[in-house]
């Protein structure tokens, strides 16, 4: 598996179920929500802006950018229509090799900044993103158990590393249009 | 990681928190329960005879047997104490080489059955079980996050393994006594 043909499996619409654990307070909060990544050839000069804006020099090789936006529905405030969220983002790989790189992300996923996170693939192609925030270190984990079936894990630790604020897993089905 | 420092690095006391997926029903089912995880030294014979009722031959060399209880709390019927559920299992590594081998164990995870597993551990670690039961086949993966947190995925398929029945996670961190 590499960055080009995880990007290319990815592609799609997705309706995914999450699971968000609470580990301290031993909380659970689902929620439903469709998922569309696409990919994103609009408007190099954003891509360039991206990179600009990031710790990698400018002339970087980048490949597979993509877009992807989310549409969630939390099961906090079920009747509350304030309570779905949603927002996409750009997402731009720069391979250093076959098997990892970097992954520029316009906004970031536990905070709600542009973020650089570094990728690599486990030898049976499990991709594994570790992103670095102010207060947070996330580290996300996407396999495919299918064509049309992916999972998602994320955990959530403190900056400094010991604690763990949050795990959460997604199951996503491929939406195949009939 | 070998399967005797993975045995290690589970035996204790752990809380987990698991949510179910059912993904033909987009349907949520949040858990709580206890896990003990334990060496096994107390019955050679009760070992000997798993391996008797397995395909594996009788004078296989086998490593760090513990044995696994769990009672656990359905979101289902929160008041009703019939749902709370428990249980427990012999679990019998047989490695084939550092990387890989088989996993017997008294009680199936899918399936109330004996079951026969296979297990293989990726480069970064991550433990990676296969089980064929009858009527389905149960993919699960586990990987600590830290000394005293670890996530456990899994994935139900069909048999005929092109239908994914139910995806499931677990945060499980570890009761430390103080």
């Amino acid at each position: 598996m590499d960055i080009e043909q995880f990007v290319a499996q990815s592609i799609g619409e997705w309706r995914s179920m999450r699971s968000g654990h609470s580990l301290a307070f031993q909380q659970f909060e689902d929620v439903l929500s469709e998922i569309s990544i696409k990919e994103f050839i609009d408007d190099t000069n954003q891509l360039r802006e991206l990179i600009k804006a990031s710790s990698q020099p400018n002339e970087s090789h980048y490949i597979s950018p993509f877009s992807m936006e989310w549409c969630a529905e939390s099961d906090w405030e079920p009747d509350d229509p304030s309570e779905v969220s949603s927002g996409s983002c750009i997402i731009l790989p720069i391979p250093k090799d076959e098997q990892s790189g970097k992954l520029l992300r316009s906004v970031g996923y536990a905070e709600s900044v542009a973020a650089e996170s570094e990728y690599r693939f486990l030898d049976d192609g499990t991709f594994i993103l570790k992103t670095h925030y102010d207060q947070s270190i996330a580290e996300e984990r996407i396999w495919f158990v299918s064509d049309h079936v992916r999972c998602r894990s994320s955990v959530l630790k403190t900056s400094e590393g010991s604690g763990i604020l949050q795990a959460s897993f997604a199951s996503e089905v491929r939406k195949i249009s009939v």
